[in-house]
């Protein structure tokens, strides 16, 4: 038999130790180089695939090449050409800022190889997701029962609360699924993942603050009763994607316990909002629902990918999903260990729990409660901001760390396909300088900017320059026109 | 408002540089020394939660804590208390060993904090994780239309490749799916997260080799074809993870072709021994697949979470998974773009193509093919010591990595209850020692040791060690019931 390692008995996939270290070193230079720098950086970069193929495409090399020259062409190629989704004027979509010590304990947890899907395999590791799980249950007001999952993101959340209330209402044959009109689309895809009919799907329109129209909800409950369908689960938001509208959740569970829907709150976006003083009463009647969606690599200031399903009832979750194979004949162990993969789409799992933990030990709570407030406290002066500029209106109503709203000059009337093309064109100067990342939406049906401040590293000053670029753009683009 | 920043403008989830740095180095430090004392340390650890509660229970500290000393708590009473799944005598399940340059790339991945969703935030990373797939996609000889994804795992890779198939099926109202009864329990996981009946579920039985009985198969769908069935999907093994057997795949492609069916083959063990000189042949016919599900965390040497799918026809899988709300709607660029979103179950999801691409780079090609060929080498030197053994036996066909085998003394006959109990109390007692990780599984009803040799850090030295110990304590464990 060939013997496969060198002279020091290394394999040809080992480095040295020492070589290890230095690049370790580096790596973390680079990191701590770019978050100390970020605010100089463009919010955005982009690239197409005629500019990128070039330098990335072609087979892999034979030989392994310098380590260094490897990083540089990282550094230069790739990692700079994406949004940075943590800068300070990144505000588009749905943002993201983790913290330090979160990241360090991604590292820790993929340096050590962790395999979290079973006790067997991470008994200390099993035990710190299950101390994470706590917490956030306690937060929501989740009673001692419930339990959860850590995911892949709020659509591995979804999906497995679908299936968690399908098994729990016995697989009936006509399942009905009600969705607010501002619902995830994860929500849709999770749908057709678990093989429901677009038929079998409603859509509950929403009030002008865009929170379901509970009536609407029990009308078409009671329709599809009577029609011989099965009304199943109702999602409803807690800081929906487009506005952060929180829906009555307390009218909502009430009606689900009345016609035994299972209730899921979708909270990827706003959950954590429950950490931030006075916040609690927005949620009320969180704490009644089936399930309950979260996303730490949100509002909790985690790395990607960090999401998190709580139920009211684990042992529905574990009953869900649970499957025992041969191959895993070691892994039952009994009540001294939970095997996370029983409670998901996933056996194989990393140590996703770790970074939520260490960074809470490190940081404590109150740094937590002030990230998220200073966020809601951002987009509320933003809100006063628009309110009194002569040539920005809100586009809805400001909710959590959300803010929408359009430009538009008081001397000019504007149809809406004039007004969407100009602040089209806004959105696009301003992300094309760099200066900050805005997204926009369709709120019933028009064309508006959007604001999200989620960021702990993001000042009143940040905002504000941002609104003052929209203005500054949209006048000149007036005027131009105006003048045309 | 209230100024949430301190005097040096950073809030209190920010840390000084220096003292992100500082840390920073510190994890690699203690990254770089377990990886250097991995083989001296215990192969698994467990404990119990009655042990680990009053460790690590209780809710998180309103002021944070002393970094240092939360690292420390990590390090004494987290890490330690789990399987070390890339120790060189780690055989259990399916072990995992990731290279030093594929943790850098996940360290980048992380602290550049990388949303790898959609083309407008990742330009760059999608390029590379396309590169990534096309590697993939020419290893297995899949043609050129042929693309995929990058997925937390097997689990969902299989999860993905159902939906996709139904989909191009046009959603028939009683699909049925055929999967070997050596078949991965994530595929019957994936079966009922999908919605299907365990009934419209047949497992084929395989042969005295354990791969699937394409007679069997054949005689299934045209059964069930009379019977007004919708014969759609069939699952076949590219290695196994009971055994690492390998179907008959061209004649199961054969068949699938004729019959229509959509031709999965879940190679998330074996798939990447096709980079192992001379192995190619032994996976003939993979390149017919509709699908093929591997697992780079597996036999590429990536960290978790790293599995993905190849399809043959990229549309089929965008056709199935594509969803499109007014809150993405900046994020549609044409054909300049891939949104990885349209692929699968994930909207946000981590930058998982950077280690992958880093660790080829650095390393080589090469050194990957020899890393793959040393654990079949070793599995296979394995075979031949356990039958040269006047105390062991093998319990099937060895394959790639995997040795299934028992411990039986010669002057014993022992009842199948007798040897099971035996070779348990061997596998307790070695797992119990720390010396090595073995698991057990059960081949046709009888108990079998089984030992999984797939890490670059193993040496025949560690495999034989560990079969010495069995036959040792096996002895022992014989001579003292003998003379009892």
């Amino acid at each position: 038999m060939k013997d496969w390692n060198d002279s020091t008995g290394r394999s040809s996939l080992e480095l040295p130790p020492e070589e290890m270290r230095r690049l370790g070193y580096r790596v973390v230079d680079l990191i701590v180089d770019r978050w100390t720098n970020l605010r100089e950086e463009p919010a955005w970069q982009g690239g197409t695939r005629r500019e990128l193929e070039p330098l990335l495409s072609g087979p892999p090399p034979e030989e392994g090449q310098d380590p260094d020259a490897v990083l540089q062409r990282v550094v230069d190629d790739v990692l700079p050409r994406a949004g940075r989704i943590d800068h300070p004027r990144f505000f588009a979509f749905i943002p993201s800022s983790p913290t330090w010590p979160s990241v360090l304990g991604d590292m820790l947890a993929t340096g050590f190889n962790i395999f979290q899907g079973t006790g067997l395999e991470s008994a200390g590791p099993s035990q710190v997701e299950l101390v994470v799980i706590d917490w956030f249950r306690d937060w929501l007001g989740f009673p001692k029962e419930g339990g959860g999952i850590l995911t892949s993101g709020g659509s591995a959340a979804n999906l497995v609360a679908l299936v968690t209330g399908r098994e729990w209402a016995g697989n009936p044959p006509n399942p009905v699924l009600y969705v607010s009109d501002q619902g995830h689309s994860s929500l849709e895809r999770a749908a057709r993942i678990i093989g429901l009919p677009a038929g079998n799907v409603r859509k509950i329109p929403t009030d002008e603050t865009f929170r379901i129209d509970v009536a609407l909800l029990q009308e078409n409950v009671a329709k599809d009763r009577a029609a011989g369908m099965d009304p199943l689960w109702v999602c409803s938001n807690a800081g929906a994607t487009n506005t952060v509208a929180i829906d009555p959740l307390a009218d909502i569970a009430t009606l689900a316990e009345k016609e035994s829907l299972w209730f899921h709150v979708d909270g990827a976006y706003g959950g954590f909002a429950v950490l931030a003083p006075g916040q609690k009463e927005a949620f009320l009647g969180i704490e009644r629902a089936d399930s309950v969606t979260l996303d730490p690599h949100k509002w909790l200031f985690q790395p990607y990918e960090t999401g998190c399903l709580l139920v009211r009832d684990t042992q529905l979750l574990e009953a869900a999903f649970r499957i025992f194979p041969e191959y895993l004949q070691d892994t039952a162990l009994g009540k001294e260990h939970v095997n996370f993969a029983d409670r998901g789409v996933q056996l194989t799992r990393g140590f996703r729990a770790l970074k939520v933990w260490m960074s809470l030990q490190m940081l404590g709570l109150k740094a937590f409660r002030e990230g998220i407030q200073a966020g809601i406290d951002h987009a509320r002066e933003a809100e006063k901001y628009i309110q009194r500029s002569p040539v920005l209106e809100m586009m809805g109503p400001g909710s959590l760390g959300i803010v929408c709203f359009r430009f538009r000059h008081p001397d000019e009337d504007g149809s809406p396909e004039l007004l969407e093309a100009l602040n089209l064109r806004i959105q696009e100067e301003i992300v094309g300088s760099g200066l900050a990342m805005m997204s926009s939406t369709r709120l019933r049906g028009e064309f508006s900017l959007r604001l999200s401040i989620l960021n702990y590293r993001s000042t009143w000053q940040d905002v504000r320059q941002t609104l003052e670029a929209v203005e500054a753009i949209g006048q000149r683009l007036s005027e131009v026109r105006g003048g045309s």
